[in-house]
């Protein structure tokens, strides 16, 4: 079946993450065609959802194909603006709004935004907070502070400790501290005297070697750092040390920033509360 | 009406944030409706699936009411598994597949985890690579890349910088550099030198006074830094400077990290691709 291209919309009246959490995923389903992607923000007002539609229309036109729009708004008269489109919507909200209404006996509130209205003030700081904790206690850096970690991460130099701190902090809101395993700490059977104490805050993370070389060769090319011996020894030695001191860990290679961090949650059951 | 509690599920075959982030969106048009929040993730087989439905049903019971459960699980045996479950199902795949599959001339494919495979490699490094220069050229650490830089955010100490520019790096695989803007800057109505000749890629932050006065107050509580007097003279000028040099901005106040990015790549055009 030959390649067809189709244009994608995702139009929200706030950020359209969850628009396009949704669609991406309901379009990975589908081979053999491409999708041009626009997302289109913020469409809160009669007039913006005017121009979304000509631009859909447009899309639709060039492509001579019907555009897929998957919407998230609110506004009942916004939405009805773009209901003309020549797009093949799927509204969102409106498909599982009535019905979960029905469930819980109670009308939904209809004004724009609402639905992605900021995070109460005390959950937002709680973010920020983390965020900054987890910069703060990147690297092994500051380790006075760990007694206030949710989590500890430890693994060898570039296993992907800080992105999966970073994400567990801005998504969930955990601080979360980093430590890096070095040759020093692993010629050692015992745990780095830093870490013994919060022992039940460990979390390991570990790589496949050859990954780990292709990773550390573009930081420093052809140093022992970024050999391939090199890159073997650490990663068998520092998965012994999870195994003898029974840190649950796992493997960061082909796997999202999401995904191990979502898997992390899961062995830790550390999830404070869904965002 | 007096308060509710309802039981609610988020249940998934991948990390669960397609899932959540749609039910949370819907529930918020809820109110009087206190949900008791669980995401499980990773529900890939019909024995882990068998464990949700049991952890459903003794939510149900204990509640005295019908849990709401959100999932988007692709394999139709584990669905099947979690249709006898005794909630109310928001089946959100199945719900929008058919209409898909119908308006695309596909079948969709049903192969579990699909829907949650991994980004292509070349997408997930640019994401790595992103937060990893957010990481080397936080706070004008570092001037020298500012010509990789895909934007570089400015603003007065504590307006919200870091977190951003780490959000459109994990989100949106952007390289966003950032710069403080100190009193000496602020002094000089010129540009400072560093920034002239990125001036396409600035983009200001700007901040509520008194917020920022809380805020620098629990960094450095009782300081001329953190007085109002001086946040207030700060927020003034940098406003001016970025009127005066006709530099795009908002402001970070009451906003979440996800709002504050999503209308920075509304303003400037530079989204490169939805995720």
């Amino acid at each position: 079946m030959a390649s067809e291209i189709r244009p994608v919309f995702f139009i929200s009246d706030g950020t359209g993450l969850t628009a396009e959490g949704l669609g991406q995923a309901l379009l990975s389903q589908f081979e053999n065609i491409t999708f041009e992607k626009t997302t289109l923000p913020y469409v809160d007002s009669v007039e913006k959802a005017k121009k979304a539609v000509i631009e859909i229309n447009a899309a639709g036109d060039q492509s001579q194909t019907t555009p897929i729009v998957f919407d998230t708004i609110v506004n009942q008269e916004v939405r009805d603006v773009l209901a003309n489109c020549d797009g093949f919507l799927v509204d969102i909200f409106q498909t599982f709004l009535k019905p979960l209404e029905r469930e819980l006996r109670q009308s939904s509130s209809y004004s724009v935004g609402m639905s992605h209205a900021v995070a109460p003030d005390g959950q937002y700081s709680r973010r920020i907070d983390a965020v900054n904790f987890a910069l703060d206690n990147d690297d092994g850096a500051r380790i006075r502070y760990y007694d206030q970690a949710d989590m500890i991460l430890i693994g060898v130099s570039r296993s992907g400790k800080t992105p999966t701190s970073l994400y567990l902090a801005m998504q969930y809101g955990l601080k979360v501290a980093n430590y890096p395993l070095t040759e020093d700490d692993l010629d050692d059977d015992a745990l780095p005297e830093t870490l013994r104490k919060y022992k039940n805050k460990l979390f390991g993370l570990t790589i496949d070697p050859e990954r780990l070389q292709a990773i550390r060769e573009m930081r420093r090319p052809d140093s022992r750092y970024a050999s391939l011996k090199q890159c073997q020894y650490e990663v068998n030695e520092v998965e012994s040390l999870y195994r003898r001191h029974a840190i649950p860990f796992l493997s960061s290679t082909e796997r999202s920033v999401e995904e191990i961090s979502a898997r992390i949650l899961q062995v830790t059951g550390k999830r404070k509360s869904a965002r």
